[in-house]
């Protein structure tokens, strides 16, 4: 007999009387002495199994001794079930078994194959295979292919070509660690992983492919944060004479149609927000949109108020910027609850000095920790300037413009978490644009490319190059959702001279950019069209869309935090044999 | 104003009179003094622009400066040609230009963009980003993604899910030479690079993924043959609760989808032969079917039969195999030509001692090269025996069976070439089943996994692996187009007592299994569904679809024989502190 003639998800009451055969898993075996209910799950579902002593009790005693776990194959009759399940699409029926084959027995699971499992993450990644059989790690899996298909296909019918870039690739001591490769051909040589496929994208757009995607594996050799991955998948993509708004309305139209699809949310028009402006009223260049809570500045705003200098409190008399929040109906918290709030704030983490705070009563009865500078009349005047009412809280932290701003993004966050106000359900878009082409390097005492060194400057801030290099935006934008960046990327400078000057922007020598990049710019003689880009981070995408903050979960394989993959045990120790091969010693 | 509003191969006689934006690159230049012609390109094709001297001669001027491959943007009015070109399907109109940009200058490119290129091949790698703007090679990327899509979705339609399986793992030693990566976090460790997703795909099987695939680069550290790339891409492939004649049906199914859908091609049932009878027919366990030049065995066949001993001629008394091939109105080869082929044959890639041949006249008068041994009765056995009439060439090439078997492979190929009998533009599929189990290493002097470790005997040979390890045939299969082996497959062991046994077989202590396989059997444990599956070569699938012999063309930017990238010029020396942070150094 063949293996089946249906899933476990299939059987419905039409099928009643019918002979059919199953394979899968017993998910759970429900022994009443003469009655045993066995529910056999495989990828589509679970469908109920019935033995019973009078139908056949040699059969009953064979089911009774299958294990959690057990692979067998049955055949049967579809019945009706007598106390139907209204949870699962195969509720109303079961199979009558009539024969049954244990296909390959199992050894107790170290973990329960449930929703709920009582396997820790460890044990779980260590057994992945059966923390796969678990519906939502399955479901993740299914949902993650299920983007991935329907992004080719969106991408696929607006004329972008799928191509696929090399793995091997050059190392270049710009940017994050590579993952080296030892060539055994070219011994004392490396291959370089691909931390993106950034100029390969560029030399197809050079080679007339006019739009370019692919979703593709990259590497980046980093000391792995929580939710960081050695390897992740990017979806990457490139059109030739385009302007911002070309590549923007493309992919956020791309965006649109999946999470319509897939999640049945209409986004509408994504707001376009610069990044002085998310920095401003957020303190964040990626902010989370699903609720307000904009930043207040009783102090250091663009406007120049100041509410609160010149009253006795040092501490805001000295600090440059006062940034205040105001939680709606917040008063209510208690000053336990504030304290905590304050604790937080003062962690390393987040690493502010301490956490004002106002409780909003009638008029004349607001309550503050700072009551001894500042009066009712005062903090009236707070309370008006952050659009506050009585019975709304509001925190205020103080210090150098940038940390408050850093330190105020992280505390809005949680009260966000806390308030209930980040539904992952919804989804709020927007693009951050105009970013920095530059940053800083304090250490190096130079520029880096905050992007990377081929951004095109913002046409109005061409000037500037030549002036304050600090001042210039580049022609850069992320894609925000819910606080989470799911893509970057920017128009790319096509032209010589701009190149040239970027590379004396961000401090070498033409030897040195020619050492680096001079395949690139040798390409760019030839006709290179101008072009722009960007690319997501597909894992997290995944993540966002089915409503959960690892990334861990849809990536089948991952590793943990020491870049080991704790199932296979990698990486491992190789043969001396292979390494002499390599020319290679280990120190 | 916008780069443009429509591509280079869109305008029509319909849209005369229409004020259009075009850009693209100037792919030809034709100055005929008050009048200039340019061919502009982009990817969509190409669209003749128009400078007249009376419109106006200042635009003119500028349009005589431009040379190949400069990047321009255009705007004009889409008139009527004059000369039509109905070679292109813009042919009838061109564009009077109005206003022109040039978007960047080129360099004048190491060889001609045409379809018939002037560069080598050398050349057109070092600058693949121009040789991809040649018609041929960016239609052949293009024809990659169209394949790839369609796989996708005729898979994924049939409730196949892609997972991506990691590219950072475990080196294993046995199979060909894997890539490895040194572990920064993990010193004196190493990942490799998968040469397949095999143990992956085998897991995800006992995770209840039920069935997989995934289009993905593998990796393999070998001297590279001809057209062999050290990154490859597969199309990689598990079903669960299958047998062999469903795995067959579906990916059947898939390649008649794809050819019927690409190539028009209607292949009808696909032939199922034995690896026994094709490497007895042809010699070859990937025969070319598209002609048929069978194998006649004047000695050494199944059938006993010998029409050639005891006749005197000693080499052919004292040969184990005589195969003779008819060539059908061969016998119009001169004595010369004949020269050649014998040449051909004795050459070392072949390995023949020489050939054999016999010219058929009418009856009477034939003229073999061993005449001497043979009168006219026994060549007349011979015609009929290999169905040959007059005007027929019979060549025979003799000695131990497998030699003579491989030899004859050669040969029958080139003729079927020089026939003309190879005809890319038809396809004829066959399943190659049954293969060896196992083959004998006489070098290590154990047996070796033909496919792999865990590939299922056949079910009829289960004895044998007790009896007569040779004779063992395993339930593994290629899928063979016109002498190429698109794919190969295999129903898998889900067995622990069998898995054991072909570990046995394969001189495995159970110590060595548990290094090597360990996490695999671990898994096993666990309730691992029957399973089995494929893979195909997706760059030679590409190769075999396009019609051309040579991957290399199908790969954006392939490697060269030595592994390298020339184009970026990959491997190259690393950092010595980069080398210092992975704990290695060179030899």
């Amino acid at each position: 007999m063949a293996y089946r003639t249906h899933h476990c998800g299939e059987l419905r009451i039409a099928d009643q009387g019918k002979e059919v055969e199953l394979s899968g898993w017993v998910a759970k075996n429900r022994d009443f002495g003469g009655l045993t209910f066995i529910d056999l799950r495989d990828r589509y579902g679970i469908t109920q199994l019935s033995f019973n002593d009078t139908v056949n009790p040699e059969l009953l005693n064979s089911a009774r001794g299958l294990g959690r776990e057990f692979v067998i194959q049955v055949k049967g009759i579809v019945k009706e079930r007598e106390s139907k399940n209204k949870n699962i699409p195969t509720g109303e029926i079961e199979l009558e078994v009539t024969e049954l084959h244990v296909l390959n027995a199992a050894a107790t699971p170290p973990f329960t194959i449930d929703n709920d499992t009582d396997g820790g993450e460890e044990l779980r990644m260590q057994y992945r295979y059966l923390d796969i059989r678990r519906e939502p790690v399955k479901n993740k899996l299914i949902l993650r292919h299920q983007l991935a298909q329907k992004i080719r296909n969106y991408l696929s019918d607006a004329e972008f070509i799928e191509v696929e870039t090399p793995v091997l690739i050059k190392s270049t001591p710009e940017g994050a660690r590579d993952f080296v490769v030892p060539s055994r051909m070219n011994q004392g040589q490396f291959y370089a992983l691909p931390q993106s496929p950034q100029t390969f994208k560029q030399l197809l757009m050079v080679a007339g492919m006019d739009k370019y995607f692919q979703i593709v594996k990259c590497f980046r050799d980093e000391d792995l944060r929580a939710d960081r991955q050695p390897e992740f998948t990017q979806i990457d993509c490139e059109m030739s004479f385009v302007e911002r708004d070309d590549v923007l309305n493309v992919f956020e139209g791309m965006v649109k149609a999946i999470l319509k699809d897939v999640k049945g949310a209409d986004l509408g028009q994504f707001p376009r927000i610069t990044y002085a402006d998310a920095m401003y009223h957020y303190g964040n260049d990626k902010p989370d949109t699903r609720f307000e809570m904009q930043f207040n500045y009783l102090k250091g705003g663009r406007n120049g108020d100041d509410l609160v200098s010149g009253q006795g409190f040092g501490i805001f008399d000295s600090a440059p910027a006062v940034i205040a929040l105001n939680i709606k109906r917040g008063a209510t918290r208690t000053r336990k609850e504030i304290d905590k709030l304050t604790d937080w704030v003062k962690r390393p983490q987040v690493g502010a000095k301490g956490l004002i705070y106002c409780r909003l009563g009638a008029e004349g009865a607001h309550k503050s920790s700072v009551d001894k500078f500042y009066g009712q009349d005062k903090l009236n005047e707070w309370a008006k300037f952050c659009d506050a009412e009585e019975g709304d809280l509001i925190v205020v932290i103080s210090g150098d413009l940038i940390p408050a701003q850093t330190q105020m993004s992280a505390l809005r966050l949680k009260l966000g978490e806390e308030e209930g106000l980040r539904d992952p359900s919804i989804f709020k878009p927007l693009w951050v644009v105009d970013f920095p082409l530059l940053e800083w390097d304090e250490e190096h005492k130079r520029y880096h490319a905050m992007h990377h060194p081929f951004t095109s400057p913002l046409a109005e801030d061409m000037e500037l190059l030549k002036s304050d290099l600090s001042k210039v935006r580049a022609n850069a934008y992320d894609m925000v959702i819910n606080g989470v960046e799911l893509g970057g990327g920017s128009i790319r400078i096509h032209d010589k001279a701009l190149q040239s000057s970027m590379f004396d922007a961000l401090g070498f020598t033409s030897a040195e950019a020619e050492a680096q990049f001079g395949f690139l710019m040798n390409a760019f003689k030839y006709g290179a069209p101008p072009h722009g880009g960007i690319a997501f981070g597909f894992d997290r995408m995944c993540a966002l869309i089915g409503g959960t903050d690892s990334i861990r979960d849809y990536i089948a394989f991952p590793k943990n935090n020491m870049g080991r993959d704790v199932m296979i045990d990698a990486p491992s120790k190789v043969d001396v044999d292979q390494l002499n091969e390599l020319g290679l010693k280990l120190k």
